[in-house]
């Protein structure tokens, strides 16, 4: 099984954000091409498999023993669509990933045959707090989205977490959200 | 350009749910096979932009104008993808769609590399309201979802539509559902 550098999705759409139009501030200043002293926010690559990517997602919430193969078989699938943005921040100094955050692209007929964005598992690991990673993830995947041309850009999370993706221009809507879970 | 009657995903998918262990009571019985008198629940195909599915849509939500060239170049994403289950039901007595709903598997790589799914869109026309087929369509996205192995299906919607999901055995979530809009 080869895991390799390939990334999931052209990198340079990271670099050519409009960084000045972000909505939240950084102190200390940081960006997607500046993350921070021995950081690196990119594309997931295969090879991330080898570099704690699961660790991180554990964190979150069940991530289950995945072997390389189907590792590679979902990676590859999202490539294909070209709808999946996995990006993740390396510490480089330790050749391992500490945070993560992912933009999805649904394609729809409505709205013009729009697209809208959804964000899903931002996770920042425990080793990494106060470095405002997770706020440089989601101003990054929230610019990112509106350069994909998105119409707009959604996201469910926890009530104590309302007020600080408020920052960003979301607002919670009066619509529920559901669920009907199968298994773990 | 071609609009045909290609299907957007396999159909026997439809034919082959468990239609018994579907949580909600039917009078008349009605099923994915048997929607009801001149009725047809079908996946969607390109000739259907020609029987009315975007004002169908467009009771729902802005449909826009959208050419036979941007619906077909959706229709092919979706279909390449193999992600998108958009199903109509058609009044085979007119040509015409009544009805419509879309079952969107998302790829994870937390929960064992799992997929869940998503229910957007769902619609019936005002002229075909009184015949279940908003239950039918939920119905069937639901236990596809299930025979497709997502770990869990979610939506949003209105507050007032909360205790007609209930019944699919969907519950409201704590969870938040926030939403950033770039443009209509």
């Amino acid at each position: 099984m080869l895991l390799d550098e390939t990334p999931l999705f052209e990198p340079s759409l990271l670099h050519e954000l409009d960084w000045s139009s972000n909505t939240v501030s950084f102190s200390p200043l940081i960006s997607p091409t500046n993350p921070g002293q021995g950081l690196v926010l990119r594309p997931l690559c295969s090879a991330d498999y080898n570099r704690g990517f699961f660790q991180v997602l554990s964190e979150l919430t069940r991530a289950g023993d995945v072997t390389p193969e189907q590792f590679m078989k979902k990676f590859e699938h999202m490539k294909e669509t070209g709808d999946y943005y996995v990006v993740v921040v390396e510490d480089t100094t330790v050749g391992q990933i500490v945070a993560t955050a992912t933009l999805i692209t649904e394609h729809k007929f409505i709205h013009s045959c729009a697209k809208r964005g959804r964000v899903e598992e931002v996770v920042v690991s425990d080793v990494c707090r106060g470095k405002q990673l997770g706020k440089l993830l989601v101003s990054t995947l929230t610019l990112l989205s509106k350069k994909l041309n998105c119409y707009k850009i959604t996201l469910e999370c926890g009530p104590n977490n309302v007020a600080f993706y408020e920052k960003f221009g979301y607002a919670a809507s009066n619509e529920a959200y559901m669920q009907c879970r199968f298994f773990d």
